[in-house]
């Protein structure tokens, strides 16, 4: 049984963590990139089925491939971010599960016979918890994060997931060190009554 | 710009946390419930809106309700595990943009023109999001969860948000102190190069 984190871990990872839209001029490394990664893969997903795929932008060739394709507010953030995650989802999850789930052959046989809207429908979940460890992985590694949904999908699936036949975007995200005081007032937060029922 | 948090709490939130099917005999009182709600809730979603709806079965009616809709292997589960936490998602989370995205009433008005389908994904994605800062806050405050996706999605619906129209269910998981020793070995991970590009 392991204690409740510090309140310093907690503020950082949830209370005073926020989403940023500016970052410090201070490169991000492909070891970093490679250390979110080696947190984010331990999170669980369904039948240990890991459908995301992140292309991760980090050239300006890269930068100024994603921008167009963003709504315009958006697009400064991509430029301008020193990294830009593109969390992606690979419907065709199951075809890994007799290496990821190998103690029960029986549920990539279930998945295959599943129409593909329902397995789309799988990896979005997933991919999302993905995408959530990612957020705050970043977070605990002392980066922040601007996540965002406001892009083309389909324009950004060709321009970038074109060689990985079932590919999908799910959504983007901005990873730098957050520049300090430059995000707006936090936005409103509900009390647990609100959208809690304890049965 | 924050430090690194320690090793101990990486391990804690992602490198040795696991998913548990056993639970200590210790009671998760609903103060811990409301404080694992009190980190969920400052995770990021898009445009604020925060689609979650969380049932928490705590009583023996509420687990002998839900057990029966879950697959024989989670029926086990719901039965004995301190908690079972139902994560909804509201359809209709765009009726509380006026509220949660103050700044930015056309976002609601978009949203309205949306299909229902369109809104159901956004739900579907955020709502998945926050079921991952779920994850993350139990494990944060030294809890262990056990998400699980086989269970009757209309039946969970019917029989825990009849009095909610536009929620749905999206995934469930136990929740208490787990077990140690009880998980089974690890399900493989892949390397950074498996699922990531850098661009």
């Amino acid at each position: 049984m392991s204690a409740a984190l510090s309140d310093a871990a907690l503020d950082q990872l949830f209370r005073t963590a926020r989403t940023y839209n500016h970052y410090l001029d201070k490169p991000v490394g492909q070891d970093v990139l490679a250390a979110i990664w080696d947190l984010v893969k331990f999170g669980p997903t369904s039948a240990n089925s890991l459908p995301a795929r992140i292309v991760w932008c980090v050239s300006d060739e890269a930068k100024g491939k994603l921008a167009p394709l963003c709504s315009s507010t958006n697009a400064e953030k991509v430029r301008n971010a020193p990294v830009t995650a593109i969390i992606g989802m690979d419907v065709n999850f199951h075809d890994n599960l007799p290496e990821f789930f190998p103690h029960a052959p029986a549920m990539k046989t279930m998945m295959d016979g599943l129409p593909e809207a329902a397995r789309e429908a799988m990896a979005l979940r997933n991919s999302s918890l993905q995408g959530a460890y990612f957020i705050i992985a970043a977070r605990a590694l002392g980066l922040d994060t601007g996540p965002m949904s406001g892009f083309n999908n389909a324009a950004v699936d060709a321009a970038f997931f074109a060689d990985m036949p079932g590919v999908k975007s799910n959504f983007i995200a901005t990873l730098g060190y957050g520049e300090s005081g430059t995000p707006h007032a936090r936005l409103p937060r509900p009390d647990f009554a609100r959208f809690n029922t304890i049965a």
